[in-house]
């Protein structure tokens, strides 16, 4: 599974590639980020933002896009652009088709280092780590755009277990009620056919 | 000139489309709601948004567009679906060439009231009394939306007196100085064409 993710900001959405699957190692394949001017008008900015993360899905082809879910007790000078920005990426993935899942900051902290409250440079030496790199990728967005994309993969990949799980449960389930009631079963059948 | 206002929201985009030039009496087109599902997960909503935006952009064919501004000191609860519907009505009408206005909602009850303190009453019955209807369009939202296209009919209007007044002084100014200095005109006119 490829995931896209997207650290969403008006001046840097960060933007990180990771492909991975469940009890396989993870692989970097890219980060970069998308940058406006800031001193461009607000709808050429958001426009921007769109045709960039346009072309990183057209290169990248994710199988699902990750966005920070971003919260309004935030910093209040930024958080509208970060809202704005966030609702181009969901519609930009959206409109694709693509499954698009909203992870917390604390959520993306806590899938890389085990700790919801972990320093930035935490992080970013475990986005290391986890993917064999020599360091984070840079700048700070394209790392945070990376641990979103790590963190999908493995909170997917456990969704995906329980949701796996469950299926198998349920079809043991379904046969063991077929073989405890196997006459039952027949009758059932044998009164359907009956006029 | 037609302008389509839009009162962004996520449950609840209100739509207004007014025809209106300089000196030339308002026409109500038309206004409605753009909804979404509160219970439905958050791409589709902003698809749903984007897909209803794109219906009356095809529909009206405006000239211009005016968004609310939004500001993160308003209720905190509901802002960042603003931003977020914002986000999305601004780039649907910045992706077809068309011009984009943000509008604040105190410059909107200024423009229609008078007084940028105006209860929404006040404002809802000017717009009726201005577009000569019985009552102001339902929802509220439409009201808010149908508002704001008046108000960019007039600022923009004013923006294009003030733009098109300078032309004129600029014209008037150039005439004066080829009155005034005749000679050296012709003079530079010989010399360009000297080999």
């Amino acid at each position: 599974m490829r995931v896209l993710g997207i650290d969403p900001g008006l001046t840097r959405c960060g933007i990180g590639v990771v492909d991975g699957a469940i009890g396989r190692p993870l692989a970097f394949v890219a980060a970069g980020v998308v940058r406006t001017d800031a001193g461009a008008e607000l709808p050429d900015r958001l426009l921007g933002i769109e045709h960039g993360i346009e072309e990183w899905l057209d290169r990248q082809r994710p199988d699902a896009v990750a966005v920070e879910r971003v919260f309004a007790q935030h910093n209040v000078s930024t958080v509208m652009g970060t809202a704005q920005a966030s609702a181009i990426a969901i519609t930009s993935a959206a409109r694709r088709g693509l499954p698009v899942a909203l992870h917390t900051p604390s959520e993306v902290k806590a899938a890389v280092t085990g700790s919801g409250r972990a320093e930035k440079p935490q992080v970013q030496a475990m986005v290391a780590r986890l993917l064999k790199l020599d360091a984070a990728p840079k700048p700070a967005d394209a790392a945070d755009a990376v641990a979103l994309a790590i963190c999908h993969i493995w909170r997917g990949g456990a969704q995906a277990r329980v949701a796996q799980a469950q299926q198998e449960f349920a079809r043991k389930v379904e046969l063991a009620r077929q073989r405890r009631t196997p006459s039952a079963q027949g009758t059932a059948g044998k009164a359907g056919e009956k006029p």
